[in-house]
């Protein structure tokens, strides 16, 4: 694998339409390419700052948005409007502890959220009234499971729900009175599949334990989701060593599918990666593959189903035509972003066919 | 655009890691290619059934469940265990409505919730131990955001998080005593860059209004993500259009990027795509463009940021091995799906380079 010190663009892109950041589509755009290099890995959060600090300089904006309409505000007694005292009330009580991003936006420290619900709720009206004094955008609050309790409390004070892992519920608030510009949560889910074929031109192929009666005796190709980062040609790798038993070695991706309003309405993206074997011993996984062999690569494309299905009979067509290096596949290419360090890949062609005589798929 | 009927693997495959489904990785991988035409698009389900029909056959050993430590359970005062009444009771006021999927699981109707929190909570323990005396695996408890109120019910109950879009929040429970198999939830954004040249080797560029200062100055492709099941193609299209007023059409994808850890922790897939212009006059997106022209490929290519930058040399390699015929892109096919009609698109080469003694990127 060719190995560099490059801009990771993605990186640096998707990291500018995190939190505070800009909607998907069109205002997400701006977040791509070289951009917001200072951006945190974490949260594209690119500064912290205390309450103390954030208060410096707008106070009497903040205590006019505050007390507007508030003489006893939350039933607090509050000095006259020339003490201090207030402000370290309002910072030391009400206040939610947050960072700031590059976008004007706000996010919550989800570990010193306040230890009740109607600490928080308190806090929460309190704190969207001051950052919009202080001219916020969007504010950001992750809810840690153990805190679900304030899931309500948050949808109640107009918040929305943005996305959901197992450990939190991420929710945002779009302050200014405009469309929100905070970016969409992830869309794609990102499966692959092997192509694996051997000196004697025979490939490796499955049958599934859980398959629809369309597939009773078929034999595919080993296929899978990509797990949590991870790279689309070790994923292809390990689905094909995890249900054959069979090591490999990532070729290149021959083609890839996107079909939309699949699992839960997101889109998905399926890469065919043509992969070359260094083990032939086959040991299948009992948990969902039913059996597993080394079919003659004629065999397997005459297979009634294949034979009726064009898509698959295209694919097959490709990867035959890569075999006979009458095709460009796309190579993976591991890059380093100079801006955060973290690795991308960037897959592109190497070379043309070497054959050009041949019919290129 | 070539278009044919053809299975798309994708739907069938995602579609059957979705409610009650497999977990992703390697189960995932059993639900992909060819796999359940049965399914249905919206959650995966395949069958929908009254609770009486649920109650069949099973009725002793959901009894045995429900009464194990419980003779005067929840406060209801059952008849002798010889009387239908109680079932009647159970089926009328405790189990919630849902619906069964393909993998032994259960999916809750968010639209026949219970009125409030207490006949929810005891609906929901209700539930369960009659789920798990039926032999069901996954739960899938879709609470929309108007039943916020009800998350931390389930959380208590044990349900996990899964996703959440604005409109809802998706809780899971597995119930067997073994590791989960329900599929992850989207794991990728997709982004795309438009490469757009016009006769006179002007490359279409913009500078953002939002950027990081190492892009002060600089002009870039016009790049942004993909929306909500949009093409790659499309996509690239609407961005270019929206940023700069140019009209396009989609010639390949030259090269895509593979990013992780990048927004909320997801990965970030970014393609390339070439791009032929179709008009000439810029208007600009003022929310998020600072300005854009038509500049000189070698003006463009010379500007220090990209002259430092090997990752966008090698992309910009590429595109110009593209303009001289060197190499070979991905065009975009639709295909249909026999199964379910949904549309996909197949990304893959159609012909090699036409000048082969040029140095391929």
């Amino acid at each position: 694998m060719e190995s560099c010190s490059l801009v990771d663009t993605a990186g640096a892109a998707a990291l500018c339409s995190t939190p505070g950041g800009r909607r998907r589509g069109r205002a997400g755009s701006a977040a791509r390419f070289f951009n917001c290099p200072g951006s945190s890995r974490e949260h594209g959060v690119s500064a912290s700052y205390s309450i103390g600090r954030m208060l410096s300089g707008v106070r009497s904006a903040a205590r006019r948005k505050l007390f507007r309409s508030e003489p006893e505000w939350m039933g607090v007694n509050w000095p006259d409007s020339t003490g201090h005292h207030w402000w370290t009330t309002l910072e030391n009580n009400f206040v939610l502890e947050a960072s700031e991003d590059e976008y004007s936006g706000v996010v919550v420290d989800a570990d010193r959220l306040p230890a009740d619900g109607a600490a928080f709720a308190r806090s929460l009206a309190a704190s969207l009234s001051y950052w919009q004094s202080v001219g916020k955008k969007g504010v950001w609050l992750k809810l840690p499971v153990d805190r679900s309790e304030f899931v309500p409390i948050a949808v109640k004070e107009g918040f929305k729900y943005h996305h959901a892992e197992e450990a939190y519920l991420m929710l945002t608030y779009w302050i200014p009175d405009e469309p929100s510009l905070l970016p969409a949560n992830a869309s794609h889910q990102v499966g692959v599949g092997g192509f694996v074929i051997n000196d004697q031109m025979e490939v490796l192929v499955v049958q599934e334990k859980y398959r629809g009666w369309a597939l009773d005796g078929v034999w595919k190709l080993p296929t899978g989701f990509i797990q949590e980062s991870e790279e689309i040609y070790t994923g292809a790798i390990r689905e094909v060593q995890e249900e054959t038993g069979v090591d490999t070695e990532f070729v290149d991706v021959v083609a890839f599918r996107h079909a939309h309003n699949v699992a839960f309405q997101k889109s998905d993206l399926f890469f065919i990666c043509m992969l070359r074997p260094l083990s032939s011993a086959i040991k299948i996984d009992e948990t969902e593959i039913q059996a597993a062999k080394w079919m003659p690569l004629e065999e397997f494309v005459k297979q009634p189903f294949i034979q009726e299905d064009h898509m698959f009979q295209k694919i097959m067509d490709i990867c035959i035509q890569r075999l006979r290096k009458c095709y460009c596949g796309l190579t993976a290419h591991n890059v380093v972003s100079k801006f955060d360090g973290r690795q991308s890949t960037l897959y592109y062609n190497v070379g043309e066919p070497e054959d050009v005589n041949c019919d290129a798929a």
